[in-house]
């Protein structure tokens, strides 16, 4: 395949994988919770509000770097974590590592990934111009297994622990269950390979699996027994974000988990204004759910974030084109965000804020 | 027809049913008066507000259990009367007993139950874990055989009557008469059967057919006439369910008849706040209409309702796999309901409150 | 056509004409001015508003009579004026006149009637049940040919002059213009016969056409020439109403004529409080534009108007069958109209009133 | 083609212009930035807003004449700046110009226009009923060659320079590209032919593209420079406005560039009241993006515009019957505004303000 005949949008990618996934994969990838109404909420919340861009502002000089958690980023795009990216591509998440690397995103390993923790970090290590590594927890019921688990992820060179915390039991997943989505020979969940398994499952609600859901005591423990800084991935109330802030964690994700928990949650981009007002400033804030566009990413800065995480197209770009397709999806995306930048007249990152946003349709107007 | 291939939720029972039923029974039981406005804004009107959930609590220990009328049930979840079942399954309500009883579910039998009362509470009255057995009541024209109807409700052992108050004369029900239904021979009102036919009718509203309808000193002369708590099932302004609590009703069943009757009546997810406002806590407040999915339920909690009651899912449970049917649609609902407790963070039922639900959208948002 | 094959409702009408009628006069007839946005709307602004019905009044000895112009009505249901009837069925005016009086709606002839005025009026005179019997007129650019029209129409017994104010001059037709329509072979407005030619257009707007629009002087003037109580169609705006008012006129009718005439024109039911809040209890309010259901006229009224006009529906049931097809579609919006109100707890026309109207959506709700 | 076979709206020349275009045109044309959100939203936000017509006021002796810069227009409407024109027919802007001048619009040409300014210039210099003659300016890397642009601009007889400043870099044009748009052998930009190419690309935005964006120094020179009047093109925000007037800026154009450049950019219909309340009456404020309707003209008239300009529909109007077409386009519009000021009760451009728009919806009113 020719570089010229990619997609050359993420909802192009998202239109091209859906032809070259298995019907299975695609409704584990594509599908949300319920009746997916959260997952389509998220995208059409970032488009619904307008911007009003300024004009003939000098933009000489500009950029899209900006600081996340003490680094300088190339750029404000992570990769999101999802599990089993080897559904997607033979090389899964160590194409997806590369692509990140290449394009100076920052790279969010799942728990869930298949294919060792050890082998995504070595893959990029040498890479100067890479983006943050971070590697993402599912803390286990075996409270051992979970300290083994954050030294390995230490020992690797992983800069941050990302929590998610919204998924103490898994959401109703309609479109997976109607296509009998089970997981094919040869993907796993291999950083999960050594944990013992769960004793009988005592009463209490979902047949008793949300008994060991990890609390903020759990999350209190985690801060003092690793030395990375800690994010929660899963916040949507800002008074969840301050308590974070109090007990010492670094940042924390304004998600949904893409619609795939709990359907009918708050959209991100409308959960995050509130969230930003209370810990903005004081701790990292990024959002993810339904980014698909510059003028997205503009808008998620412009409400207060710091950063955003794209997971879908993730797999999309890998789907399409393995490594090469992720590294085209970034890129298209970091491609669009600088011209979102330009015509808003913003030079650079900073300049983004919420002035740029429309006000509320005008009292006049009226659904025909 | 093996448990793997029912379906996976209520709208997948939904359709199966009607695949099933004979086009006269769907129009019955699936149509709304007029154009269906109501009918549709019902379940919309659960899906559109969000919900903010809140992460780490404490979830070990949790259940669904919950109180109403001197009761505690395993779960909030009751099937609506609706009248001859046996359109949609040889063996009719007593399926949709067994099934509420094998799920801990209440159960409220309709008048036009197509099999005999007594039938129905005898198949059920040994199960110590069943749920509440109530008996819904539309007052007829002729004031003894109404009393002789409630003697046989106490009689066979139900616990609490429910008057349907919204329902003075029929809706409009385009469906059913573009589909010309009409009740199969075998298929009847049997509890009607010693009803003596309405004298000519008066002149009046609707061919005088309304002049016989009941009023509330009809429900104060019930209300002191039988040893049982009385629901009137119906209720949509605060106002009325005042009324109610002030002449001893038992409680009130928010609800527009499931669109059935007063095509572009208040949805009831809109009706719930301020009837719970005005009589919560003093007594019993259901809702039905549209309820299909856990978060619906949890909505409506957090809404000020004390249980739910689900119809038409009950009719497409029978239609699909008779008692076995009905009792996955409560199974689902239940799992459903258990799995968005632990999404909100809510251990019990108790733990719901309107705290969950989301903000008015954003000022700054605009439809593009 | 047996009665029991007549659709079951006024939508159900507007099906069948549609296959009845051929396709200029149904672009005649259906069209509207424009995109069709004000048509469109007409009917939505009547199912948005919700209804909030109250439960166990007294509903016995209940009518729908009200009053009207110094008569009682048997019902507030009126036909509009509608012009050239003759091309939906051979006997166009007369059968609606017979219709009409049949069912106790009043009429409103058009102008541009088809048959003669005194035909009409002939036809109906002696039915002592029959409803009202009003004129439409459009003032014609030739004065002497006003008066003797206005001879012409107090000599039959017409009760009221209805004054159409909304048409300076024809709206832009585009489903018309496309379709190509004319007026066939032996319809034509029979009661302009004898109007004399227009001089040369002057400049101005419109090639001049407006140049002898109709004035609040001419108004004025057509007050004082008349023993027979005036009506303007077509007001919208409030104050407009109380001038009405102030020069002696009886009546307005809140109409945006169906959408034909101004694209996006405020929906009737929106301007229709604000105009009833003016005039209201000072000269009759009368409305039109979209009613299709019993629901519509319960809101109309509830949002102070004293009856309504049906157009289009008229014609459809002229399509499908006649006479007997337009008294079929008033018997069943009447009958709708007697369902709704007991399904509200009305017994009379005087019970109805803004307090139905349920509030607005409450401000957690939020678009999915 | 004769006349009567022409289409009846501008939405109808849209349709037939997509069967004439090929396909790489049409894409280029019709297609927007991004999704197409604001290319969208731009015309419904002119249908959304309501009329509340007035009845009865002197229309005689009305006319569409209004001033503008100094002149007196027979009506508000010009044709936007539109590059490239002969990709839609041989003639190019020689066709619209010929057409324009015919119908007494305005004409504004585009630096990227495939014929020569001096040759367009001269195709109508002669007409004493001609609108005003514009020129839009994409300021260039090169001072000189600016310079030296605008000299013949004014040699050539414009009345005015129109500088675009909403577009320092090209929009996400995803139809385009999908289309494979290039522009064919002998259409180009023939105004631009001596201009020095760009040197190499600095760092910076946009790969340096944005590096030499025009500033509002840039602005402030180009006012000293030229004895022309100076409108800019692309004002969303009120600030810009009142920041162009300052520096002797003599007319903004209120635009998102018909939604090619910075998609879910605020509607022009929604932007345009506040920067016409900062600037309004000060310096001439036009608007464009969406309009099609006469109705539409009034809307922007009574939110403060002096005058409308249209783009796409010049397009279809040369593709479907070259300057006969744009005639006639022009022609539909002007009759359109003719016949709603009139149905408004407006005799004259003047009479057309705020008070016609309709409030915002009723409370009482709920989606259902």
């Amino acid at each position: 395949m020719v570089a010229h005949a990619l997609p050359v949008s993420l909802s192009g990618y998202a239109r091209a994988a859906a032809d070259r996934l298995d019907v299975e994969a695609l409704a584990y990838f594509d599908g949300g919770a319920g009746d997916e109404i959260s997952r389509a909420a998220n995208g059409r919340a970032w488009q619904v509000p307008t911007l009003v861009p300024r004009i003939l502002r000098r933009l000489a000089d500009g950029s899209t770097r900006c600081p996340l958690l003490g680094r300088t980023l190339a750029h404000p795009i992570l990769l999101a974590p999802v599990a089993y990216q080897r559904l997607a591509h033979p090389d899964g998440e160590l194409a997806a590592a590369c692509a990140a690397s290449a394009q100076g995103a920052g790279l969010v390993l799942s728990t869930q990934a298949s294919v060792p923790l050890e082998a995504v970090s070595a893959a990029i290590a040498d890479d100067p111009d890479r983006g943050p590594l971070w590697f993402q927890l599912y803390l286990q019921h075996d409270e051992r297994f979970n300290r083994a688990l954050v030294r390995r992820v230490e020992a690797a060179g992983y800069e941050a622990i990302v929590v998610t915390v919204d998924a103490p039991c898994s959401g109703v997943r309609d479109r997976e269950r109607a296509a009998g989505f089970e997981l094919p020979h040869g993907v796993s969940a291999v950083n999960l390979a050594d944990l013992p398994p769960r004793r009988a499952a005592p009463p209490g609600l979902c047949n008793g699996l949300v008994q060991n859901a990890p609390t903020w005591e759990d999350i209190a423990r985690l801060v003092r027994a690793t030395r990375l800084p800690l994010l929660l991935k899963g916040v949507l109330h800002p008074d969840d974000a301050r308590q974070a802030h109090a007990i010492g964690v670094a940042g924390i994700i304004v998600s949904n988990h893409g619609g795939r928990v709990l359907d009918t949650a708050i959209p991100t981009a409308h959960a995050l204004p509130a969230v930003a007002d209370a810990v903005g400033g004081k701790m990292a804030v990024l959002v993810d759910g339904g980014i698909r566009r510059g003028t997205d990413i503009v808008k998620a800065l412009a409400l207060g974030a710091d950063a955003v995480l794209i997971g879908r197209p993730l797999v999309h770009g890998l789907a399409v084109a393995g490594a090469h397709g992720v590294a085209h999806v970034i890129r298209l995306l970091r491609d669009e965000l600088e011209i979102a930048m330009a015509l808003c007249g913003c030079a650079t990152i900073a300049d983004i804020d919420a002035s740029l946003l429309g006000p509320a349709q005008p009292s006049h107007s009226q659904p025909p």
